[in-house]
């Protein structure tokens, strides 16, 4: 969804000025668009251009060593001749002008009704067209002109820069677009702004293969696939209409279109990657983010660029624009460090004592409930963390448990306190977050408490392990009663369990009232409001919902009753 | 929606191997997150850190002049104590580390029990906490981190790599953070990697007040406002709480969440600007784009710093990082050109004939019937559009004759001819787009073919008139018929006409003949697909839909049909 802005119809215009703004110590608007201030020797113009929307295309690609000047035309609509020949006029510096953009009738009229005007005046000037989308047409010269407009844009503003005529800089252009190919993919459609709905959609669990860059839906829908599969999708696409070039290196971009963020890209990137090593390609400084947009609109495209003749030195070469910027010398003088990576000191499993081993077994499968009763409960309790918190308490404890029961079920011959020791560390190196460092330093410290040399592991032992894991808790989280965390059902069922034994129960029916206990307390826990962690500046959402720190301590100890009773 | 991933569980880690691989030439990765490559003089090791889902934040802040090393948790959740002890003791040059990181719960506890462990061997560690969340807490220590998590780093890191010691660095980030706050909406919620449905949602039309980055939803909801008054609702809230500080001169961040574009940022930006200046506080190189993010999350906030001290120095530091780079140096030998700027060529309107003063109040009224046809149509021929195309039709066509109306309104005592050249031009230069050029060159040719001094507006000017429009659209445009274009119904349009002229008919009861078989002849459209333009890839879908321009064409000249008969 857009959502930002004043007058629907004024976007493209209000952007720009806010753009202008933002970037005037090194470019200026003129009518139609922006033009890059100039460095001391002329060269020739690389007049790149389209509709808005698009961005970092096309005026966040102006500057050294990219653009000198695009045409900004309304969202996802061709500029008029009369803007491209204004932003042409102010961008030439009297060594030429290459119009450049991606093909499509509108932009092939205006952009051309340009050149013919602009040549009556006696500027030489060249067109490149963009022809890198291979979903779009079988024969190349019908391709419209998607993402690959970032490797064509490249070449030719590095070949200018590098002071290069025009017959140099529009030859290499054209050399780019044809080595260039891209293939993409559409997740969901983008919204124009002032428009309640997307210009397309994508059925759910579904992708538009072959996408557009201006909210054209897919060629045709797919079902969606995990990440792995799709890079496969997208590198034999390209492979199938690869151009015929005897290089093996390739300029790789991986683009998002939108929503689909930087962290999925990277994930993708690493599925691409092997695919490439087994086609037997080279790829040179990939770039994977943002490079040609198209809104909020959720997708991904590849594009390869087989870099023959002088591509490889136009790729690699420096830029400096406000959307894209390399500068190879930051980075020239570092070295990789060698170090000794620092990991937690281990020792020998230290032998139990027979009880400790007999106990032991108990405890490995005790880990286990603790595990079943997690995983059957893990969407519940994201549903409750995420009323006020982010969401993640229900993943982040089965994450713990499961490196808990995955590091405990490599230990052999291990006594009770070892295995609760390692189950404690393992959680929390897994699980992360406040709940993962609770648990962890707990279980850790109920370990330290119950040891494994004990002749007996009655009562008393439990009452040990339990307050160290109580205690450990409290010292780390600092949390008290009533804060609305994992406290308010812990310390009730300590104080149950401790005054059951004293009161002479039998740890097993102590354990079952302490957790009856827990579960109570935690389902108390709606009436309060956070007073720590994440939720604290919701307080008011919490209201109403347990805490589900606390709802997940009960069902734990919950589980642990039926287990309590075979044991101890 | 969160799409790209194989095993959900372990997106973080698969997106961080693909991020590694990547920037291999400038960082490594090490157990828990990523340590930068170490440039020729030891420096004090920033070390930042939190969740996954925040990009750039947080690897992508590594680099010369930035963090020296980043810890990577799951995804929205505190890396474990484990891994944030694994990268500082990696990222250690033997002067130190500063642990920096938002002010969350889990990570205080697990940076903290890292800082502990890392201070027990020695390695003097100090912790920078960031709270710059004014919506979270009325006490400034209470407050979460969010976009001044940027800030507050680049400050470290600037220090860092400029030298200091341990001591100063601590005192910068603590300054930095101290003068600090920022103030954010939420638009919609974020998708975690496979889940179906968002964190949180905003109701319509509505936005999520105070912002959190964890999918945390708003602390509460407001109608949403356009772009002026949301700029005034973050620069009020900051400034509420800003910090006794004598500064006048601030460092910007105008941050998005991920789905919110920079288009829309770039356009806040500028409603931003004029309220910072009327608060008499000076923008010193704002930063307007993606730096804290919080998955597919849409919104934005406002960071204000106020550069006291030397703050003002370590934000215009450069910077090198994968997803934030600023090096002055590249444009430093910019410098403005000054040119004039190309304009088309203006005559004087010429005189008409007394025929032609009195054809040219009808023209002037037709073109008005134009528009309301349009204007009532757009919403329907963006629908038609969007089927195959981008939707922009109507839009397009309703900026076309809005603009051809408003030149030809400023017009006195001009010819039919000349006001519909001058339509012509204004159409073309403001609408865009392939039909957008298209009416352009066709109104102006007509206008020529009309001109304004014959004696008598009779039949022949209306054939004329009509004939010298579809040839320029055909030079232009290329498309013959049956390639599901306007020509579609303009060539029937204009041979129908013809012939009743021919035949002796009124030029009014022609035309209405002809706008009936223009308006059959768009119908018919619906079992062509189309030959050129955008929706050529899309073919197949576009069956069953008639083409929008044949559409609006025929809207248009039946719309004339009624005037005809009151003139001519």
């Amino acid at each position: 969804m857009t959502v930002l802005y004043n007058d629907p119809s004024d976007f493209a215009d209000d952007q720009l000025q806010g753009f202008v703004d933002l970037y005037a110590d090194r470019l200026r608007g003129v009518p139609g668009g922006v033009v890059s201030h100039r460095g001391p020797e002329s060269i020739v113009a690389v007049v790149v251009g389209g509709g808005s929307g698009h961005y970092p295309a096309f005026a966040g690609l102006v500057g050294p060593g990219f653009a000198s000047g695009a045409v900004v035309g309304n969202i996802f609509t061709s500029p008029s001749a009369a803007q491209v020949y204004s932003v042409a006029k102010a961008a030439d510096q009297g060594r030429g002008v290459v119009l450049t953009f991606g093909n499509y009738a509108g932009d092939v009229m205006n952009f051309g009704i340009a050149a013919d005007r602009l040549r009556r005046e006696g500027i030489d000037t060249r067109i490149v067209l963009v022809t890198d989308d291979v979903a779009s047409s079988d024969e190349a010269e019908q391709r419209r002109g998607i993402a690959g407009d970032f490797t064509v844009f490249k070449a030719l503003g590095a070949a200018a820069a590098a002071g290069a005529d025009i017959d140099e800089v529009e030859r290499v252009g054209k050399a780019a677009n044809a080595a260039t190919r891209t293939f993409g993919v559409a997740f969901s459609g983008c919204t124009m702004p002032g428009a309640q709905e997307p210009l397309f959609s994508v059925p759910d669990r579904h992708m538009g293969v072959g996408l557009g860059i201006h909210g054209e839906p897919g060629i045709h829908d797919a079902p969606l696939v995990p990440a792995r599969e799709l890079a496969r999708t997208l590198v034999d696409g390209i492979l199938a209409a690869r151009p015929a070039l005897d290089s093996t290196r390739v300029a790789v971009i991986v683009n998002g279109l939108g929503t689909t963020k930087y962290e999925e890209l990277f994930l993708l990137w690493n599925e691409i990657r092997p695919l490439l090593d087994k086609a037997g390609l080279v790829p040179v400084e990939p770039e994977v983010g943002e490079l040609v947009t198209s809104l909020d609109m959720g997708g991904c495209s590849l594009t390869l660029t087989w870099l023959h003749d002088q591509l490889e030195t136009t790729w690699r070469a420096d830029a400096y624009a406000p959307g894209y910027r390399k500068q190879t010398s930051a980075i020239a003088r570092l070295r990789p460090a060698t170090f000794g990576v620092g990991n937690a000191e281990e020792k020998a499993t230290p032998r139990p004592s027979a009880a400790g081993a007999a106990l032991a077994t108990w405890v490995v499968e005790g880990l286990r409930d603790a595990q079943c009763t997690l995983h059957d409960n893990e969407d519940e309790l994201g549903r409750i963390d995420a009323v006020a918190g982010d969401g993640d308490h229900g993943r982040g404890m089965v994450r713990g448990i499961d490196a808990a029961v995955r590091a405990t079920d490599a230990l052999v011959d291990a006594g009770p306190g070892w295995i609760l020791r390692t189950a404690g560390r393992a959680w929390a190196a897994d699980a992360g977050g406040t709940s993962g460092v609770l648990w962890g330093a707990g279980l850790e410290a109920a370990g330290e408490a119950l040891t494994d040399t004990r002749e007996a592991y009655d009562a008393p032992a439990v009452v040990d392990a339990v307050a160290a894991f109580a205690e450990a808790i409290q010292d780390l989280g600092r949390a008290e009663a009533g804060d609305k965390t994992l406290v308010d059902a812990l310390l009730p069922f300590r104080d149950v369990l401790q005054q059951q034994i004293a009161d002479g129960s039998t740890s097993a029916a102590s354990w079952a009232e302490a957790a009856r206990t827990a579960t109570e307390a935690a389902r108390s826990t709606t009436t309060l409001t956070p007073k720590r962690g994440r939720a604290r500046p919701l307080a008011e959402k919490s209201l109403g919902t347990p805490d589900a720190g606390a709802t997940s301590f009960a069902l734990i100890v919950g589980a642990l009753s039926a287990r309590m009773r075979t044991a101890l």
